[in-house]
């Protein structure tokens, strides 16, 4: 007779299982090429060691000028200033410039020293090889980057638990930073059971099926910034099982197990995690569709997550509980921001309360907005999800959907 | 005196550029391992070889029964059937069901020949050694999955232009199809110009800056599936900056200059990429802000796009122009989804008509929903990116947005 699975909401199952991790469950930081470190998660808190411009900037091409000396001045009663250089790019200015003075200047140059903005150079015109008029007036600052706008010297500009993006690593280079800790990508350790899987090159015999999970969450693994490791399919038996369950405990930073589907198999799991250290297994049972009968366990420090053999299902389960973990041991400051778009579901659905329904849907543009349209298939079914765009959320409370009804779909 | 800039409306600009380019101008494909093709092209369609799944199989666990003998049977008046056997997992079944026959089945099983439908373990009692109460009656197809439920032999089950999520990987595996081909990733030289612009890893005399564009274009690049080349910084003289390009122009798919933020040099970019090729230059100057010197080339069937020097600026437009050549030469079958989000206004924002504005703006959460707050800066400062969660489009109609005005902002 099976099991009674005493199943827990999904939210509640995740708050629990997260919270049952060790206080600080990061992965120890690692120093790498700031080039290198595209989408990684900063370790250490980052303040600029100078200001960011290091000196007041131009942002036209122009006059620097001081600007009082601009007051005034329209096309009808120009200014009328000395040439007293040109400021070449890249290079320091030996210039000084002092009231009725001028000097040209290029988009990216160093202001000279007592000027205090810019004319540009379609408000000016060259009177002579040495003069300039300026034919409107220009307020202090204006045209000029000041030294430190950007940042400050001293200034905490990113702090540990950032993903990097190319904004942050162009950033840390205009500081001269080429190279930070990050976090190391998290060990997740992928074990398929089941004595019917056979590997994908493997022609499978009629009562088998091919190992399609390690694959599957080993691309949800990469993808959540995590680094997979392929434990291969274990014969559904104890001894085996809990010896390849032991070696990735030992040598992982979390640990899956995609169960047999049958419920032997998944006791056999919960066994097996048990034996691995305390709490053990915490929720056996979670009441989200598809994946009821998911474990979540945390043995010895070492997160472990027992999900349904079913390809739709592990995949679904996966997104809800092993990328949280993997973004927890990264130390991400911030939940994630799975891509949502909004939609009309184009029939109704029905839907059992008291569980959170996931439904596979597909969208399609219309005058009148996006259309969610369901793609129906059993959790067995792997090109379900291949035809779908993304999933949407029956909430534990509501009976269904109607069509027309405004829904939030979750892209993949 | 400045050079007069046409500007185009972006969205045109684009068109134009992406028409330019030759007729079929995605990358030749190269056969790699299914397991790496994760977020890669599929540069070929795929059919399925045979049917998924290939047998029937159980969804439960139960006995695999002829619908017929079930019918009328309740717990009040059970159908009694002879249990024949028990197909093990993994393996064949020689069983063939007559009718008042049973046999024991696991989840993922396979039908015996003859069985068209499963109850339930919860459903049935045993009766003696050899004989099950079935206490409910079952429909033909119940708890079964039938050969090519999921897909059908011969059945194309993905397009080439499909980019590969963990479901398509899946969904090859049970294929049994471990290597795919896929769109070579372009490769896209980036060179960055000026006089003034120094690596990072040195610390820039006063009228230097460091070279900050290299690193987020490599960034973007690589984000958006491209092969980055840096190329290195190019003094701001015509024969150096036209060897560089025309070695980029040889070697790679694409080539990007971020210009030297001087007239003088934006036109010398334009210069160098006309010399290359017909029909060169197709658009100098973009009503888009930042990014209004934006140059769109196609010299000799090769896109070279020239950039703002300014770092905002160049990371804005490269996400406008950059992104879609990129997926045109991955042959991706859909247009770019960023992800967006809805959110309001915290601030009256004022904006020029006849220019697209992208705003950078700051989310942050409030019981009233996402709250949209713009980050000042000018486009040198590159960490007005940092500081920002996503753009806020402004169209070119628009003379500004009201505080509270519901806008979509396009996360980075």
């Amino acid at each position: 007779m099976p099991e009674f699975l005493k199943l827990q909401p999904p939210e509640d199952a995740l708050q629990q299982f997260l919270e049952s991790l060790p206080e600080d469950s990061r992965t120890e930081p690692e120093r790498i090429p700031t080039e290198d470190a595209l989408n990684r998660v900063l370790a250490e808190a980052i303040s600029a060691p100078h200001p960011l411009p290091p000196f007041a900037r131009t942002t036209v091409d122009g006059y620097a000028v001081l600007a009082a000396d601009t007051y005034g001045a329209s096309e009808r009663l120009p200014a009328y200033l000395e040439i007293v250089g040109e400021v070449s790019m890249g290079q320091t200015t030996p210039l000084t410039l002092q009231s009725g003075q001028a000097a040209l200047v290029h988009t990216g140059g160093m202001i000279p020293a007592g000027g205090d903005a810019v004319v540009m150079i379609e408000d000016t015109q060259k009177a002579g090889a040495s003069e300039v008029e300026v034919l409107t007036a220009v307020a202090v600052g204006q045209n000029v980057l000041v030294e430190g706008e950007d940042v400050k010297a001293g200034e905490l500009v990113l702090e540990a638990g950032v993903k990097l993006r190319p904004q942050e690593i162009g950033g840390l280079m205009a500081l001269g930073i080429t190279s930070v800790e990050v976090a190391r990508r998290p060990r997740v350790g992928i074990l398929s059971t089941g004595d019917e899987v056979v590997p994908p090159d493997v022609t499978p015999s009629a009562g088998q099926v091919r190992d399609v999970n390690s694959y599957t969450l080993n691309a949800l693994v990469r993808n959540a910034g995590g680094q997979p490791i392929l434990r291969g399919i274990i014969p559904d038996q104890y001894d085996a099982l809990f010896e390849a369950t032991r070696e990735a405990h030992r040598e992982d930073d979390v640990v899956i197990i995609t169960a047999g589907s049958s419920v032997s198999t998944r006791d056999l799991t919960a066994q097996v995690i048990d034996a691995l250290g305390d709490p053990g297994v915490l929720v056996h049972g979670v009441s989200i569709k598809p994946g009821k009968p998911t474990i979540l366990a945390v043995a010895d420090g070492i997160p472990m997550i027992g999900l349904p053999g079913n390809p739709v299902s592990a995949l679904v389960v996966a997104g809800y509980f092993v990328v949280p973990v993997i973004r927890q041991l990264l130390g991400l400051d911030k939940p994630a921001e799975a891509a949502r778009v909004s939609a009309r579901m184009s029939v109704n659905v029905a839907a059992e309360t008291g569980r959170e329904d996931y439904l596979p849907v597909r969208l399609s543009a219309t005058p009148q907005g996006l259309l969610a349209e369901p793609i129906y298939g059993r959790s067995n079914l792997i090109f379900t999800l291949v035809r779908a765009d993304g999933l949407v959320r029956i909430p534990a409370e509501a009976t269904g959907l109607d069509a027309g009804a405004e829904v939030e779909v979750r892209l993949f």
